[in-house]
């Protein structure tokens, strides 16, 4: 009876509490028509006194300003200083539309999502009684042609590496055939000694980025310094076209570049001294600079891979969820066979591979840990998949993307000294400076002109807006980057 | 303003829904005094149904019955056929304090909830303005003597891996002194070679388990099938003491034993071909059979870790949040020196690392990625925390666990076919079986009686009931267990 009536009082309280933030809600969360920069420059003073504290307690020294997410709403971010930015990073890619959104919301104040955060299953063991039709309501509804089925996993490195785990696993079952583990299997293991540690490798691209954890980074070439001190699997790298741009002036050349890395490719595949058990491909490599390539070229990666009898995981965790125009970037391939698993995350706010029925190990607990995902995240993924459908955001996407690059495109030849290699799908577009240091200039100041961005890669400009960016939020961009090059180009060229 | 009105709907439906779950709420969530098994046995029909209807989109084979997570409540978990069985597994060890815990619910239905589940931020990028309240409000206040910090991720193997990653990042600065990375570095890391990519090891212990993704599941040595197939870095293992049970009858075998263990560790760090920048170990080995040491052969773990310039890890994974009897089990080491790690997830229902301020890279970005925790499973470990504090939980747990052991033990004389080695601290207790298909059989035959239980390693029983665990849960567990016992001797040695 104590627990019923502590029950009854904690529940009435975020009753009344919900309800004054639906009453405080009404009167502030209107998204705004521009930004607003107080401080002198982002992040102002405030920002930096919470860093300062935070620093105490964790290593701040990537953050560029704090955050106050009650007060965010729609495509605009506001800092602790009060300023309000049109937010083209979202939070590395990760906001899909927008903040504080009302659906998303909604499903966050449900009372099936309190029960959900309270007790947490370990799903592969006490399912929840809602699970199959969650996966159905979330994930399926958006699943890739082919991929019956979805393991839900933390994030995105989780995701690749629990891919990767299936294809070894794929790998070493194909090749024993029906004979079960051999005593020096089951002996040398545990040494992690060959044959029951076996040396089997995911073949990955030149600048791919597949996480950060030991599995996923062994896959990683973005950067040395996301890699360096860090003990790797010595897995093999194929190269990634370097296409050149604009590609209708380059047509020829860029179709002989992924040619040539077609052929690399099948000569690793060929002779690579550890076995190949799956090749992992980005649509459109992301922290490694917005490097492009052709359907064609993906339709050869998986037409290789097919001939050597090689897997496909196609990391869709930057590319998913609608921002390059479909839902999944790699549907606008058109592959003959579909790839054996896609992984997702960031945008869907949770995170997994899809896959076949075959990436299914022979014996249960093999693919497994405690949680296997989070409730939570999959009824927020629901509602973000539910509000993609309804207002048609793939749609919008191609056309804010559309009318974006439309006019990028000039100013590339207005700026060329700032801007150069304007590309993309979607709103999922980049451009390219000359140095790293006229980058960190460019976002900077764009900051304090109220507009939040991001970079990838050494010298590249990255726009990761939310799908719900509109003309008018193009405008508004436009606008301050206009400014922003003027100045630049004051400084630099006067 | 179409925003408002549609945020205004949706959070009034919201706030109508928690008031009507708050009126159900309180005509059902009284924990019963015993369980009530309604079908032959368990999983029942319910279950199975519902577990066919997942089995198209995921591997259901290691579920043992499905969940009712809105009618479990406490100790006891309901399940999809009605079935209210007491709990002493809670989800692989993973529920602190109970199903359907007011306080945690209040705090899951707070509005500072929907609006951290709505707006999830890049935590190292922009943090949330009062992330670092929040931080000292959950795991500060249960910080490890010694260890200042604290680094938040997604679950244990994810805390593992990024403090593994710490230590080899630290071992590197130690080793590299005040020079820069050398052009070697930097080309040989992104084809995953030495130097760049460096032969350093994580040494861990037999049969220890650390988690499942690469880099962790080099440090894992519970099981064949957990490893099989699966590559793994060549780490060294060295071995975890075999003590003998009572203990106080063996103490001299077993202090030898100890001592033979540590000095092969000396002998190990002193001569393993690959260098060793950290070595991991658990307080009570969980995954591999409940196995334990003294708080002398831990201290002398550090000591020697120490003469070797070597990161002492304590994965507090399994054994942290107080089931032990003290909130971190290896308070009861009385260190001189503190661990340079300790990690935790489970029962805290978040994760990371503990750690101290030398375990921070010395640039920034290096031991990132882009979420870095989630503020939402941060506010229910405030809950946690503030709930263990005000209940006294960990005494609790200690009163339980004394009365649980004193009742065990007379049952391992009476039963002692089935029943040997009883074992361990607080509630954190143990049994071994003498095969693993008569563990099954007492397993099976518990929760058909309502008792949910688990086991480990081989043929280990293990309890991981909640902190919330009373001497009235403890009869009735024992009353089912005499009758499970009595029904297995009638059967085997009747």
């Amino acid at each position: 009876m104590a627990l019923t009536r502590l029950t009854r009082t904690t529940l009435s309280i975020a009753t009344r509490q919900l309800r004054q933030l639906s009453t405080r809600t009404m009167a502030q969360l209107v998204e705004p028509t521009e930004p607003t920069v107080v401080t002198d420059s982002v992040p102002g003073p405030a920002s930096k006194s919470a860093l300062r504290k935070l620093a105490k307690l964790q290593d701040t020294r990537a953050a560029l300003f704090v955050g106050d997410y009650t007060k965010s709403v729609g495509n605009y971010i506001v800092d602790a200083d009060g300023n309000t930015l049109l937010d083209m990073y979202c939070q590395i890619a990760s906001i899909p539309v927008g903040y504080n959104n009302p659906r998303i919301l909604a499903a966050a104040s449900d009372p099936h999502m309190a029960v959900a955060l309270a007790n947490r299953p370990a799903l592969g063991v006490f399912p929840a009684n809602d699970w199959a039709r969650l996966l159905e309501d979330s994930f399926v509804k958006v699943r890739p042609a082919g991929l019956d089925m979805v393991f839900t996993t933390a994030h995105g490195s989780d995701a690749n590496e629990l891919a990767f785990k299936a294809a070894v696993m794929h790998y070493a079952r194909k090749k024993r055939g029906v004979r079960g583990f051999t005593e020096e299997e089951l002996v040398s293991v545990m040494d992690n000694k060959t044959p029951g540690s076996p040396e089997v490798a995911i073949l990955s691209f030149s600048l791919g980025f597949h996480g950060r954890t030991f599995g996923a980074l062994s896959a990683t070439r973005s950067k040395a310094l996301h890699k360096l001190d860090i003990p790797a699997f010595k897995w093999p790298r194929a190269p990634f076209p370097q296409l050149r741009y604009p590609l209708d002036k380059y047509e020829a050349e860029n179709a002989a570049e992924e040619k040539q890395c077609l052929e690399e490719l099948d000569q690793i595949l060929r002779s690579n001294p550890m076995p190949i058990a799956a090749a992992i491909i980005e649509p459109i490599q992301s922290e490694g600079g917005d490097r492009h390539a052709s359907a064609e070229f993906f339709r050869g990666v998986r037409r290789i891979t097919k001939e050597h009898d090689v897997l496909l995981i196609v990391d869709e965790v930057q590319t998913g969820c609608g921002a390059t125009g479909t839902f999944w970037a790699h549907e606008q391939w058109e592959l003959p066979t579909p790839p054996d698993m896609v992984t997702f995350s960031k945008k869907m706010q949770a995170a997994g591979f899809f896959h076949t029925r075959e990436m299914v190990p022979e014996q249960p607990g093999r693919n497994f840990n405690t949680w296997l995902g989070d409730i939570p995240r999959a009824l927020i993924a629901k509602a973000i998949v539910a509000e993609v459908a309804e207002h048609g955001l793939v749609k919008q996407v191609n056309e804010t993307g559309a009318y974006m690059l439309k006019h990028l495109k000039p100013l590339a030849v207005r700026y060329h000294r700032v801007v150069t290699n304007v590309r993309g799908q979607g709103t999922f577009l980049a451009f390219d400076c000359p140095t790293s240091e006229i980058r960190a200039e460019l976002l900077q100041l764009m900051r304090n002109e109220g507009v939040n961005m991001g970079g990838s890669g050494e010298e590249t400009v990255r726009f990761r807006p939310m799908l719900t960016l509109t003309k008018a939020h193009v405008n508004v961009f436009l606008t301050r980057f206009q400014s922003v090059l003027n100045k630049l180009y004051q400084k630099h060229w006067p």
